[in-house]
């Protein structure tokens, strides 16, 4: 397996300069919204991947569909690359402007569009960020349950195939996104799938453009299915001696076919973190950070099975929050974990990994990759959405010091190796940007690989959607 | 909108003969499993479909990985068609050769390759059929959920993104699919996806292949997930007093959040066909049939909430099948109606309708459809997905009465044309085939045709994965 190092990504050579005439066109269309400034060039140009590259040569402020057709259908007369988007907050270099171009920035097509409720689902513009989404459809009783760390946009979401901490009871962006508008590599508009639930009608373009990162297409628009509030909801967090009796418990919740809405593992390291950056008192032990939906039988249902199984496993201080703000404080403090690790260590990048892994592997998985951590003696944290065999640790590492970027990425690098032997995969929920290239192959297999590379081929002759993103062309 | 009618698909120009030098391959390794018997040819050349077109002119009988891989090796070399087969219940015309060539019969690929119950996954080869595969693994404690009405190979439910009964709380194959072993246009074997729960490594080629109806690739071995056996079901049968009491009622239980496991619409005729065939004293008048899967406690709560919506609409004889005897024969007797209704009507062909809308439009797309069947005069009868948006409303007509397939398929075109405008799909399940061809157009638009065209040109771009389907090249 090849894991390619850090800032060995980008190669002067492939830089395809935005040619004077294509800056003419696009400041004529856009003026102001149109900026060569170096700040907003630099903005655009990082994510938060420990991976730097200079950034693009332009941004456009785009604020309808045809303002993203017009770009790329200049970008596509011109050769020239197109990167979208949304809030920087993806992971793995997805982003980041290695052969050059325009930034297409979406965050200003921030309009919910349709709200559904009598068929829950929602149509937005790709810049609407989950909680906004999740803000404005608050009166329908309805919401969206795809929550990835960061309040990043429904487009980047859907571009990453990302997941979250609800995942393991109401899919990924898979599963939850009925329909797309996009637009195409020669800058024509095309919609995908219809508002109703399933369809065999034709290939499922749909699921194409979820999850690939930019390559195919910008994605414009997006019907999302949306669902009911539960009528109760409860959160409990459980203490456990170790790691691997908190994973051993999530197994077993999951084979029993308990319909857990979020089943979270932080390590003692994240829990400092959180208690540290929410100032919070959680017991600073490996815990599980879970929610049940449902009826209030029902709820109370699982609440008792999963109980019994964590005691089983030592789980002990399981400790319940049925109140709205109790739960909104117990979660706010689970999406700051990322955040508030990273605050421990000022100044420092950070290497994620993202492996899932069938679930009756989760264990060796983990408790395996803990081990590694130790003896590296790097600082990290883990936290996991362990109901679906997916779980992060992140490597805190000093970016003046090469010596720790390569252990992190060696280390990375052992995790994904297992993970794939063990009939999982490198990436959960955060993508292959730059990052995981190279794993890709290992995991998909030269041949599957190809066939990825004859669709980008087919679809993106000129190679303008994000180039060098994925694969290797 | 372009309603193509039967039998015009066929174009004598198109057909593209089996050279000797192929024939005389496949005859080399397959021996006798390589058969042009006109019986064997002609059986491997028809479906459920009202379409008549020339059998294929060769079928092979493959047992393995490597021998679908031979086959499509020899097929690439001499631009010749294949057309993979399970069992022949598709509905749209989807394994017919339009364009000659070779059927690939996959039904004695059909071994359970692995079970993981631990991670409620399975790994099966194409020609596993839905009611073997439950069969086989029912020593687990797990099932899979997915059945369409035929008993059909999981290869042939992969290849038109089956659904089912049990979809509006289980799922389609789109769902349920975890990974592929695919044979490529080339003959190269390829995996796809793993056995983790999810994954954003790259594009999602798992949902490519499923729903392509064999147009890009055979599909030789499937990874599935299954599901614990409810600790509680419960089946229930309602009748209405007319089928917009009955959908009414669907409406309401699906926008309340009930998790209902199979919300199933008989009409009449239906329930008429069905007492006839089962030996069954079903009250004659649109029926619900439902089923509810949970604890004991979770599944008396659904039933009381849906008992309650259905007095609102006129239900009555509310009759409970607590018992596995009485639930099998339930829908034992749901899955035997399609065939049981062609029954009634001895030597006649069926158009059927295949409609999927948001379900808040379920009502006017139903009411109108059947306003439209009674109109006409053509015996008919309904069974919905209802629970989708999903119901198939079919006309059984006289093979020999040229105007009866016309009025059929004009009925068809509107029931499509209304789903649309109701922002449906033509196809929930069905798949496009040769039958809905037309129809994909105009529900996906030309832009969206001809990003599936550039896929498979890409992919396949000899065109001999069963061409001539889904869309024209």
């Amino acid at each position: 397996m090849n894991a390619p190092l850090p800032n060995t990504f980008f190669d002067v050579d492939a830089r395809r300069p935005v040619p004077p005439a294509m800056l003419e066109g696009l400041k004529a269309r856009f003026g102001e919204r149109c900026s060569t400034a170096r700040a907003v060039c630099e903005q655009h140009g990082r994510d938060e991947s420990p991976i730097d590259v200079p950034p693009p040569e332009v941004v456009v402020f785009c604020e309808s569909n045809d303002d993203v057709a017009a770009v790329v259908q200049l970008a596509h007369a011109h050769a020239v690359p197109v990167i979208p988007y949304g809030v920087g907050s993806s992971l793995e270099g997805h982003l980041l402007a290695v052969q050059g171009g325009v930034s297409i920035d979406l965050s200003r097509m921030n309009r919910v569009l349709r709200i559904n409720a009598e068929d829950l689902t929602v149509t937005v513009q790709a810049g609407v960020t989950r909680t906004q989404l999740n803000r404005e459809i608050k009166d329908t009783g309805l919401f969206f349950p795809i929550d990835p760390g960061a309040d990043a946009s429904i487009g980047g979401m859907s571009a990453t195939r990302a997941s979250g901490t609800n995942a393991v009871r109401y899919g990924t962006m898979r599963e939850n996104v009925l329909g797309l508008t996009v637009v195409t590599a020669s800058g024509e508009l095309i919609h995908t799938g219809t508002r109703a639930r399933k369809s065999s009608a034709g290939y499922d373009l749909t699921r194409l453009f979820v999850g690939s990162e930019g390559t195919l297409g910008v994605m414009t628009e997006i019907t999302l299915r949306l669902y009911p509030l539960p009528e109760a909801v409860s959160a409990a967090i459980c203490s456990f001696p170790s790691i691997d009796a908190a994973v051993q418990t999530t197994i077993q919740v999951i084979q029993m076919g308990v319909p857990i809405a979020r089943c979270e593992l932080l390590d003692t390291n994240a829990v400092r973190a959180v208690n540290q950056h929410d100032r919070l008192a959680l017991a600073e032990s490996p815990m599980l950070l879970m929610e049940f939906h449902g009826s209030e039988a029902g709820v109370a249902e699982q609440a008792q099975t999963v109980q019994e199984i964590a005691r089983d496993f030592g789980g002990t201080d399981f400790d319940w929050a049925t109140t709205p703000e109790a739960r909104t404080k117990l979660w706010t403090a689970r999406h700051h974990a990322y955040f508030a690790a990273i605050q421990t260590r000022p100044g420092c990048r950070v290497v994620t990994s993202d492996t899932c892994v069938p679930i009756s592997r989760l264990a060796e998985s983990i408790n395996d990759s803990v081990a590694e951590a130790e003896e590296a003696g790097l600082p990290y944290f883990i936290v996991g959405h362990v109901g679906d065999g997916n779980f992060h640790l992140a490597y805190l590492i000093d970016p003046a010091v090469p010596a720790e970027r390569e252990t992190a990425e060696r280390l990375n690098l052992q995790m994904v190796e297992r993970a794939l032997r063990l009939e999982g995969t490198c990436s959960g929920e955060h993508g292959v940007g730059l990052h995981k290239m190279g794993f890709l192959v290992t995991e998909a297999g030269s041949g599957a690989v190809e066939q990825m590379r004859l669709i980008k081929r087919a679809l993106d002759p000129r190679n303008i959607m994000n180039p060098g993103k994925i694969f290797a062309l």
